[in-house]
């Protein structure tokens, strides 16, 4: 297993970083298509920053706002669609994870011609428009990974695309733009991007580059658990959990994820769970079942955060995550069967097979 | 001042991680300029592995050799007639800082055409070959970032030639041509990547990711300083030496150094002593300077590694560095006088004036 870090985006930060910096969005071409969400983008200023920026800059742009939660193959073909009937030249994406990853799987599909049985298997050309990603939400970290996640019907579940043509150019980081995010859209990221950190350190590519951003990245989003409880956040720690979503999506982006996305996709997929909180349901159980095998490196987690055991973890995400979905005998096996099948699963340092994952799915959330 | 953070190299790390990459190796070129230092490469085996990946890849390599210690620009001049005249297409440095800073001048002045009065500008075309860097010291950063450190004559002091362009584009970690490096050597290089993270978090272009990267190559570092003083490290504290050596060049790729570097280059310009040492024998004086405006800064940096107090550090590196050089009361006016022109004196969150450095060097080093 090669050990390797590579993460090749230009990170811009802070308090009103896009309207200080209108040479870099001059830059990246004439045309844009933005891609972003139904509304999010319009109510939080995002869009209105981007596009007097573009307008400043005398740039043009169409912007495509029909990609839902869990964008479909469908979604980024019609994205594509409209990208190549209007000639842009360049991306912008603007929102959550959907937005982000579905503006990216649009560019590969409006520069290349792919067909839907090659779209998964990283086997594409090197022709890409150059994108800048503003992620609204502090949870995905797409905005510095090579991966667009999609819902893919054929395999009942969410695959992804992966290569390093997918990384943009550019991430603007201003979490101004959160500041009124409702509280459970803030929790369900923030558990997200703490998954992503944790199955990082996790993942047999984990190396000690990787290892020493995650960790930063643990610290930051754990030191805002309690204000995430208490449902009131200061735009202070709105930015730690978006420098801590950041900081993992460049872990994520090197080691991948794990069988707790794997088995959390079918949550999101058959029963509509949000994704950061699926991963949340899963993560303590996953934990514990990888510290039967390697008590030293989950203690090592366990301990950035200051918990002493799993349990302990477990109380605490329980707290922000309330009552669970329950899911009966043939749903646990069924989903354990999908995730056995997923490339996440064998990931890990310890590789869960059809009855490990049955257990940590029942021990997570059998009824 | 944008908040940035940008870092492209692709690290590839580990044991043996040249010979088990061969495919990387074969990417860059057909006939490789190999830059190093006179014997280092040698007799740690490193040069050996390269050319032995080479010669099965069916590349051909020339050696540039005659890289000495803080290289100069009529040094860099001949490596990059060598090159011309060999018609290389591809370049790999082999060394501690001196032969890899070296080998981005030679690169560039191979592939432009720049002289005297504009090399150090930063005004360059877009002509570069590709660059494989392969550290065999634990000190200088310069695998990951964009600068080409050398010797001014005309300013009498160190200068970096700096360009996105000049990022290595892949970077090798094999801490295994380090088991037989001389303990003096470990030291300073190792004072020298720890003197890269804690003036990257006084940068004032340090950010929350260039803060997170540092943090975790200051407690890398400062996890071996038992085993420096010792004069025994094992290959595991060797590679953490080098992990947060990798990790110090990831910070200062994105912040730069400070003044402390600006007044070591004097030590070194004028006295021989060693880049890492001088720093080491101004850090702590300088901490001292900061904590002084910003006591925050300074005990954040201090608790990373486990003390309360500057002295507390300062006790532990003189007991690393041995006895001090001294300077007369004209070397320390000299040497903050030059130091009060440099770029890097300007880069700190508290600039130091002619008065506070004079200060600074006589608290330090003063007979």
């Amino acid at each position: 297993m090669r050990q390797q870090y590579y993460m090749p985006t230009r990170v811009i930060m802070g308090k009103d970083c896009i309207k200080s910096n209108p040479d870099i969005f001059r830059e990246i071409g004439n045309k844009v298509l933005i891609v972003t969400g139904a509304s999010s983008a319009r109510k939080n200023g995002s869009l209105d920053d981007v596009t007097s920026v573009l307008s400043s800059n005398g740039q043009t742009w169409t912007i495509f706002d029909r990609v839902p939660p869990n964008p479909s193959i469908a979604c980024v073909r019609e994205g594509a669609a409209l990208a190549k009937k209007e000639n842009v030249d360049s991306v912008i994406a603007i929102g959550g994870g959907s937005p982000m990853d579905a503006a990216k799987a649009i560019n590969l599909l409006a520069c290349q011609d792919i067909s839907d049985d090659n779209l998964f298997s990283g086997q594409y050309g090197t022709e890409i428009m150059p994108m800048i990603f503003i992620p609204t939400t502090a949870g995905t970290g797409s905005e510095v990974t090579p991966y667009s996640i999609l819902t893919n019907d054929r395999a009942q579940t969410k695959t992804s695309l992966a290569s390093p043509i997918l990384f943009p150019k550019y991430a603007f980081l201003d979490a101004g733009y959160m500041e009124n995010m409702p509280i459970d859209i803030t929790i369900n990221t923030a558990i997200d991007a703490l998954s992503h950190s944790i199955e990082g350190m996790l993942s047999k590519r984990a190396n000690p580059i990787t290892n020493s951003i995650a960790a930063e990245s643990i610290r930051r989003i754990s030191s805002c658990f309690d204000a995430l409880k208490s449902g009131k956040l200061t735009l202070e720690q709105r930015f730690e959990l978006l420098y801590g979503s950041t900081l993992a999506g460049m872990v994520i982006a090197n080691t991948g994820t794990t069988a707790v996305h794997s088995m959390g996709y079918s949550l999101t997929y058959f029963h509509n769970v949000d994704h950061g909180r699926a991963n949340g349901l899963i993560l303590p159980t996953f934990l514990s079942y990888i510290s039967k095998y390697d008590p030293g490196i989950v203690g090592s987690i366990l301990s950035i955060m200051g918990y002493k055991s799993v349990q302990e973890f477990k109380d605490v995400l329980d707290g922000l995550l309330g009552e669970r979905e329950s899911l009966s005998r043939e749903e646990v096996e069924k989903y354990a069967a999908i995730a056995s099948k997923s490339k996440n699963a064998s990931n890990s340092i310890v590789i869960p097979g059809m009855e490990d994952l049955t257990d940590i799915l029942s021990v997570a959330l059998l009824k």
